[in-house]
């Protein structure tokens, strides 16, 4: 089965919100076998609108179109889809009941454009919203299938995940496609390519195993694509695909489940039964963040220290000012002493530290912008590590945070 | 002028990223009055490709490509070009050089494949990539422009900013469309509208100026747009919009020129010349996370505490002991003793604590997941204020350090 996804907003076309919503339910299709062959952005033009409806339907088995259901007067979809299908709304009791429970239990006065969100068409199916107040609908012609969800990501998301993917999988029995992704961090693309070779060898030229390189400012990922009749046939080839991988990057892999770095620390951590801290200056909190983003977390993160202020780094981690005033605040000297203040401080088992030059200003030709020390600490040892993360300070802070949760997979797992 | 933008990618059609390319380009070619029509993400597919790139260039007056210039051997959209424009790829000397040079800055050794980056379409203009190895590409054919470039994130910026958009800019003289942009935060979509009340009556019935709602975790942006001949009736128009829409809800906006929270309290800090500190559990950095993100918030920000265990609370932050075991870690108390205890640690003006159940586990009957407390203090007044996030831990740390910086811009702003 193929699929087409219609993405409905001006705000989208403007560039004014990132749309997270395709990929969202692209990754969800595929994961049932359902590849999503092309994805559209239109805008709030009903022209324009019927247009992409008609091109995806006559291509496609599977649309599925998000935005324009909201309660305002620029969501247009519901009217369109009448139009395109021929039929008229009507009150739907059902959802209106729902919508007047959920104002009830969040304590808001009911307002007119809530009751017209009940107006469904007249032979859809509607997909209830256990989270919000607009209504999703399904559209059934022959063996093809037409859905429409609100733009608002989580009441999206539940209407794939508890309704439209259950019903999908049952459908499809046709092909399987499985993927499985490596990520890498700490070796660039063109370099990983080379050290992984001929890849031909092992996936073949046939078309239906892909290696995909898929490079962002956390490292590489590694995305192998199989399609097959069988599952069983599938999984033979993502094996010997990942095999051929690991043995020539097997160190640089952090990740083979789409697991982040955070996670995967948080399980080593867990599984030795380690305590962590961290010290932060030019990271600022992302790395405490990325690393409480993982659920469980405070069974092994015990606490951050954001020291922006010198006088921070002196009376709560007890860096020697004299350190500071030799080296700077950017030296391997006051990493290792931010990573052995936050250790003990806390008293972790581990610590890591951050401390540099974040930019886009305060760089000098000794230490320009970019410059990172990531620092470690545990009982028997303390290090940092120097880096330049460049002169962009939202990526220079992820690249930093990588590297410091990088350092510690490493440390951790005893890898050179 | 009107554009299409094409983005390239198996990764994106299988969903493993987020297209972020999209919204950039259109949102900065909307800048310079070019609309763009319809975004359109094909996968790493020859045929699907060329259709996608005939139709685009039929409809509009520029196709904006990016996606598969990379070193690797899926990347096949420089091949896909040649034939669609009847040409063949050359050698390009300077390119060459660019590449070398760069291999030789970051010490790393040329290989073939960085070499075989040089080669570009004969009769291609070459655009700059100033950061990266693979070159951009124009083709001018009458008044229409087709441009491609890479598809990572950063190296494609760098050539709409610096290159594409100074050309276009000069090129489009027919239309003038603008963007004003409200965010509001602490109030729901249907609430807000109806607040506003009748819109029509501000942006008129003939479609030239819009009202959009864009709702998100974070609050729900309000965007006036407005297209003219002139630049001066669409500001006129813009300003008229505006003064209706604060007339109604002025209270809920913080921000009216894309400013995010996090640089909107920056400024009120520095312009008040006072010191902020943080004290999180619950959002585990994120807050101090954001606050950073904002270049030159060493000026205002002194540091950060994430005390996720009891015992840093009470260390750390003085956090009596007695106050956990009578009300809990997540209550009142200990929000408005987090704050205290932060801001005289770290002797700072202000400070702001959350403590909360981020879930999916941990709740309880009492206190389910997503309650959360928000504590500020200052030298005459320490208090906190209740919420409940809701049960997605993401969701709930990105809304509860909104709500924590919603909180210091009304008490800034001396708003109720």
């Amino acid at each position: 089965m193929t699929a087409e996804i219609i993405t409905i907003g001006d705000e989208l076309l403007i560039g004014q919100i990132i749309n997270t919503n395709q990929a969202y339910i692209a990754e969800k299709l595929n994961g049932v076998g359902i590849y999503c062959e092309r994805m559209t952005t239109v805008g709030d033009n009903a022209e324009v609108i019927t247009d992409a409806f008609t091109t995806a339907f006559n291509r496609v088995d599977v649309v599925c179109v998000t935005g324009g259901l909201g309660p305002t007067h620029d969501d247009i979809t519901k009217k369109i889809v009448c139009e395109f299908f021929k039929t008229d709304l009507v009150m739907n009791d059902e959802v209106l009941d729902h919508i007047k429970s959920l104002a009830q239990k969040r304590n808001i006065a009911m307002i007119q454009s809530n009751i017209d969100q009940a107006l469904v068409p007249k032979d859809s199916t509607v997909i209830p919203n256990h989270i919000g107040t607009a209504p999703g609908m399904m559209f059934k012609r022959g063996s093809k299938y037409f859905f429409i969800m609100p733009g608002v990501p989580y009441e999206m998301k539940e209407m794939i995940d508890s309704w439209i993917l259950p019903l999908l999988e049952k459908k499809n029995t046709e092909s399987v496609v499985r993927h499985k992704t490596l990520k890498t961090t700490g070796i660039g693309e063109s370099m990983l390519a080379q050290q992984i070779g001929n890849v031909a060898e092992v996936i073949g030229t046939d078309g239906m195993t892909t290696l995909a390189f898929l490079p962002n400012p956390m490292g590489t990922k590694l995305r192998i694509t199989v399609k097959e009749k069988s599952a069983e046939s599938a999984q033979e080839k993502i094996v010997r695909a990942e095999q051929f991988l690991r043995s020539k990057i097997e160190k640089y892999i952090y990740s083979d489940d789409e697991k982040d770095l955070e996670d995967v620390v948080g399980d080593l951590l867990k599984m030795k039964n380690l305590t962590l801290a961290t010290a932060e200056s030019c990271t600022g909190g992302l790395i405490a963040n990325r690393i409480t983003n993982v659920s469980g977390s405070s069974e092994y993160f015990l606490g951050g220290f954001v020291v922006y202020s010198n006088q921070l780094k002196i009376e709560e981690l007890g860096v020697p000012e004299k350190l500071i005033l030799d080296f700077g605040a950017v030296s391997k000297e006051v990493a290792e002493a931010m990573a052995d203040g936050a250790r003990l401080t806390a008293k972790a088992d581990i610590a890591l530290s951050a401390t540099g030059i974040a930019g886009p200003t305060g760089g000098t030709s000794e230490k320009p912008v970019g410059l990172c020390w990531i620092g470690y600490s545990d009982a028997e040892i303390t290090f940092a590590i120097k880096f330049n993360f460049g002169d962009n300070r939202i990526r220079f802070k992820e690249r930093a945070s990588q590297a410091a949760l990088e350092l510690l997979r490493r440390k951790l797992m005893k890898l050179s």
